[in-house]
């Protein structure tokens, strides 16, 4: 096997382990990079380091404006936002058709920009991160990802939850409540899905809660799983409801969730908290 | 629903959040801060905050000099290195006992300091959360988790897969190759794993990866199924090796592949990269 990495510098081995560089490289390049979940604490250095040289930053609409700022003075920034009633980030641009926004990487690229395409949690999940790469090998830009710390795995940590545990969960899934129709290869099942032997974590399953958590328990899921939805995590107004998988619809609607949420199904949802870390306990 | 969150800062709402805080406060507190997979630029800015605030920093054997030279000057630096032959990170002490470790984490955090404990990875996933946090709750000790960018994420972003995709992935399962035996609940039956429907992450599966790879294909995933290796992710000497589920015992042993390293299992593993990210085709 022959290492590819000479050089001992960090920074220099992940740009040359990582990137995407074709033949001829254009002086442009994106990176892909993992904003957290929202508290800009919860950027990574290299995140930072981006932001600070980027001359295009194209930002999802859950990033925050406070972690917007870390982006160099005069940087082109822009927002997609695809729900009219949502208020921009201040100062910056607001796109709502995707098509324009991922336009507008290959066009700022191919002047030459560096272009951060900025997005919620970790680039490698639920992030349409396939087909925006495809676009740009498509158009012969280099790219290079730098991941982030996914809202899975950050709502677990504020909710004081561990998602493994050499007792009672030796794996954890990452899910979505929300799939598009498959084209090709597996789909989802959930109630097949009740056999997976650990934790589940849902992205998006605010709306589908009443039909993914009737399929686990006909699955043969406990209808008693402790369940633990964080609201909005690490936001200012970041929620925490617990319940169990037979009532976690209707705990949805009496707290009235919104997305963004994610939802911890499992044993280790159930772990004890002191007193004073308080997650409502329904 | 009640907001348990009043101010608009951030970082105090972190604290307020998740801090486990009990009646009696005592004055030391234990942040576990994921460290992630061994690039310093991979740390978060509150991984930074705690590393320069803590009187007291005892971190995982894979966690490098370069990132414990964020600790404040004069820190306590204590290393758990249970392997003999491993060097240990310039200017720290070694721990060679789990259990003597962690009551260093209590002594420290009773005489009032501010403890880190500092984890490969994010602690929320394969690394003795649930124990540690146990052992500060039962000594009436304050925590709190901050997360961070683990391996198996990583890897992925190194690798430049995406782990879940609109079309063939629609979950991602982070799974131990090395499970301790079950004392309760689920158990992991690699067999009835390769029924789920997406990526599977395995941590830890290098020296099993002949028992699950056959099990995953007697379960029906197709031993044609792309595979990557991702070996010490983001360290200087990483290294990438593609395969397939049928050949990646062999692959492994051909390649002297040794822990630590992350193996991916699925579709998205086989995404076409440009010849000059070149990780190496089997």
């Amino acid at each position: 096997m022959r290492s590819k990495l000479k050089d001992p510098d960090f920074k220099d081995q992940h740009e040359a382990t990582q990137a995407c560089q074709l033949s001829a490289r254009p002086s442009g390049f994106v990176y892909f990079v993992g904003a957290g979940p929202g508290d800009p604490g919860l950027l990574t250095l290299r995140a930072v380091e981006c932001l600070a040289k980027a001359d295009c930053v194209l930002a999802d609409r859950l990033v925050p404006p406070e972690t917007l700022k870390f982006a160099k003075p005069g940087a082109k920034i822009v927002q997609f936002q695809h729900h009219s009633n949502e208020v921009p980030a201040d100062g910056s641009s607001v796109f709502r058709s995707r098509e324009d926004f991922l336009s507008l990487m290959v066009t700022e690229a191919k002047q030459g920009k560096i272009v951060v395409r900025l997005k919620s949690g970790c680039p490698e999940i639920f992030a349409h991160q396939s087909e925006e790469q495809a676009i740009l090998r498509d158009a012969g830009i280099p790219y290079q990802i730098i991941p982030g710390v996914t809202a899975g795995l950050a709502a677990a940590a504020y909710a004081g939850i561990p998602l493994t545990d050499s007792d009672c969960s030796s794996a954890v899934a990452l899910v979505t409540g929300h799939e598009k129709s498959p084209k090709r290869g597996t789909h989802l099942d959930y109630e097949l899905l009740a056999q997976f032997p650990g934790t589940l974590v849902f992205y998006m399953g605010v709306k589908t809660a009443p039909q993914w958590s009737q399929a686990l328990i006909r699955g043969g899921r406990s209808a008693n799983t402790p369940v633990t939805i964080v609201c909005r995590c690490s936001w200012p107004d970041q929620r925490i409801v617990r319940c169990q998988l037979s009532n976690v619809a209707e705990t949805i609607v009496r707290n009235q969730v919104e997305a963004p949420a994610i939802i911890i199904v499992g044993e280790v949802a159930g772990q004890t908290l002191s007193p004073q870390s308080d997650p409502e306990l329904e």
